[in-house]
């Protein structure tokens, strides 16, 4: 038996939960290689023995090693690790929960009517943001610092507090280790993009992108000089065999990949997937830029670890915003990355912009201090959970011949493929029965589009989908 | 006699003064050559008849344009356009203030102590900003938004009701006339310096700047591809016949100054250089990029006009900030332009950085349309006033074999030129008697160097230029 209580140790003063600082240590071996695929692993007892723990605690670590794909049952052996490491199924339409009324658990603000009927493509709903404790805060934030420097803002990197608080946040949230000296606080997550490629590319270097992609990174791309390169995106990501082909043919710089939901079909990356792509970007000396817009949302276990958990070779740049959290208008992102990359990035940072808020970033240092954002999430979480359930649902029932999808075990938004309907004859015909669709029509798949259902209460959403299906019925029988 | 009702068109509606009125419609007409130089103007009496005014407002505006340096009274002949647009003197050394106690007039935090001695290169004394009045209206502004879409954040180009009131503000107070179609809001002025050179360099562009320039935006002019192409700084700014002789040379694109007071050795523009400057732009086809950090501080009376208030031709990139006026951490600044070149910057600033802070745009146009912003400036004016005139005594009497200075008529630092001491001798020395200079030392100009007067109370002052004429007769004993 491999000596367990020197591979895996626990650190009870840790934020992280002892069963995932199993799982987190497991992990960190297979991709050292200590632990072999095919392995078996001890029992559940044998193991909560030889780490002096509770069996619950290593069952609860054994299942989310499942969860992931890093582990499997054979019946009547045992429990293994896995020969070739697997896909990660979405999750099937199943389980739908009935409709409470939000009111009940929720605060009546919730139900506070928008005045006008719409359905975009994946935006949190700001009236749940607390967004009027982040500006008390900032206005008892900046009382107590009169006197004090930081108004004049000397902390180009961002404020330390914050740096170091979000750097305890992302190991205990997403085993993403680091110090402060990893971390430069940015203005959404858009200018961390900018910034990355910024540094990155000089003109005519090829970049790899989704074939459908967030615009907004595509923008920044071309804006920085690099050239698009576009990959398929199958239901596990971009394309790695053709990702492989493009390395070994031109002069790829690097990739953009949300690889936690993908922009916009929301698919996940399994994790054989996301280790192959690390020895890619390895091989063919490319960076990787992990676009982690959403990982705080998702719906049933943890999710998988992003790339740069398991990332040892400063491969990754990991972004991150706090801007899906509160709301699109508070604008606090971050980049995790090389010292030497946030460094570049800093420098670069301070000749477009100087530096952030020092006031709203010591005021989201204090709120991820006192676990307000934690807390939040959890209410956020749960929320969204019951919207999408809901939203799913009703597309089911009233779009049944018409429509697939695949429930979307996080994030805000679901994508749907259409048989017949055409995406721009649907929201021309929505806009007539008074239902704005806020949502991208693409080029290459005009009958996809991606639906966000995180904005909407559950009686817009009821409103929202009864005039979605009769816009559908009328373009249908047109 | 001219048409003078015709051509000076007083609207009392208008928030700027009516004698200010006068001026700018005098100075219009000498810029489009309906008023000759040379030219013989009415006296007070029959231009107030005239115009149907008091003829105290009359002779308020005569003494703005000679202020100005747009009119001269030959002695017994009359009031005359000049024929020479002159140069503007800096106002002499004179009319010392007694010491008050800043006590009196102000409220007990201005006295705050900072725990430590410091003279930095001109920076406001973020003691008084208003700072916490913006965050209380932030809060209110964000509890009014709840179930508005503001929050969402779609204004790219900066909240309307910001551009609104800012277009209101500089026409009042600057005579930039135009609509919110001509203002871009950023992040504090670096941002617009940025977005300014990003959109009109390629590869090897020639930007004009000053010998003696301000860092940071050098720093954007090559990060954005240019050229730095340095030109020597006289008493009257850049001298334009070198920029003449380097725009008939070579592909100049650009040219960044700060006029109203050059950074960093304070020297105002003339009337008349302005004149040729735009003349040149026009015929060797650049822009100017006009900064305007500290036209907010003058002392005297109403400082020379921007270049963007007589330029017709949409050749200047008018950039301005509300981090002087507040806290360098408030980061709200903005651009006024033509139209296509808005259109631009904010097109790649939603690349960089989606869009501003809303909630805070709209508490600043809030405090702009409430005259909170204008209240605070001549609170802080005359606060600065004071502070720079017993900064400069104090230099001019401790320091007189060693050094000569202009006292500045406005901004927030006095360029000091030394005879003997060497600057970085200074600093270290300064050091060890506890005084920490937080200036830049210039390469060129070792023996010259910008102290600032605003950020320190008058006890500070009084302390601290003691130990600054300390650490200098420590150097000179060397």
């Amino acid at each position: 038996m491999l000596p367990w209580k020197s591979i895996i140790t626990i650190n009870r003063k840790e934020i992280r939960p002892v069963y995932l600082q199993i799982s987190d240590a497991v992990i960190a071996e297979i991709m050292k290689g200590r632990i072999q695929k095919g392995l078996k692993m001890p029992g559940s007892r044998t193991m909560a023995s030889t780490l002096c723990l509770n069996r619950k605690t290593v069952l609860q670590a054994y299942d989310e090693l499942m969860a992931q794909g890093w582990m499997e049952i054979v019946p009547m052996k045992g429990t293994f690790i896995k020969q070739s490491l697997p896909e990660v199924k979405q999750q099937s339409l199943g389980d739908v929960l009935e409709i409470k009324s939000e009111a009940q658990t929720n605060s009546s603000k919730y139900d506070m009517p928008r005045g006008e009927h719409v359905i975009d493509d994946g935006t949190p709903d700001y009236r749940l943001a607390p967004i009027d404790d982040l500006l008390k805060t900032a206005r008892s934030v900046s009382k107590g610092l009169v006197g004090k420097s930081v108004l004049l803002g000397n902390h180009f990197f961002g404020e330390a507090s914050l740096r170091n608080n979000l750097s305890d946040y992302l190991s205990t949230t997403r085993a993403i280790n680091g110090t402060k000296g990893n971390i430069l606080i940015t203005r959404g997550s858009q200018m961390a993009i900018y910034l990355a490629f910024a540094i990155l590319l000089s003109k005519g270097d090829e970049v790899i992108v989704g074939q459908l992609n967030y615009h907004s990174a595509d923008k920044a791309i071309k804006s920085t000089g690099g050239t698009l390169v576009k990959v398929p995106v199958t239901p596990e990501g971009l394309d790695l065999n053709v990702v492989e082909e493009k390395a070994k043919a031109g002069k790829i710089k690097a990739m953009y990949i949300t690889p936690h939901h993908q922009y916009p079909t929301t698919v996940t990356m399994p994790v054989e997937n996301r280790m192959r792509l690390l020895e890619l970007a390895e091989k063919f000396d490319f960076y990787v830029i992990e676009d982690d817009y959403d990982y705080d949302y998702h719906y049933n276990r943890s999710p998988i670890l992003p790339l740069a958990s398991i990332d040892r070779n400063g491969r990754i740049i990991y972004i991150g915003s706090f801007s899906k959290i509160l709301v699109p208008s508070i604008r606090i992102g971050y980049m995790f990355a090389s010292e030497s990359i946030i460094k570049k990035c800093g420098e670069l940072r301070m000749i477009i912009d100087k530096l952030g808020d020092p006031i709203m970033e010591r005021a989201l240092a204090e709120m991820l201090a006192n676990n307000d954002i934690d807390r939040f999430l959890k209410k956020a979480v749960n929320t969204y959970k019951e919207r999408r359930d809901l939203f799913c649902k009703r597309l089911e029932e009233g779009l049944k011949e018409e429509i697939t999808f695949t429930k979307p075990n996080g994030g805000m938004a679901v994508w749907v493929n259409f048989k017949n309907i055409n995406i721009q004859d649907l929201v021309e015909t929505a806009q007539i029965h008074k239902l704005t669709l806020k949502i991208d029509v693409y080029e290459h798949t005009n009958k996809a589009c991606r639906f966000g259902f995180a904005s909407m209460n559950l009686k817009e959403i009821e409103t929202n989908t009864d005039l979605l299906i009769k816009a559908a019925n009328a373009v249908l029988s047109q």
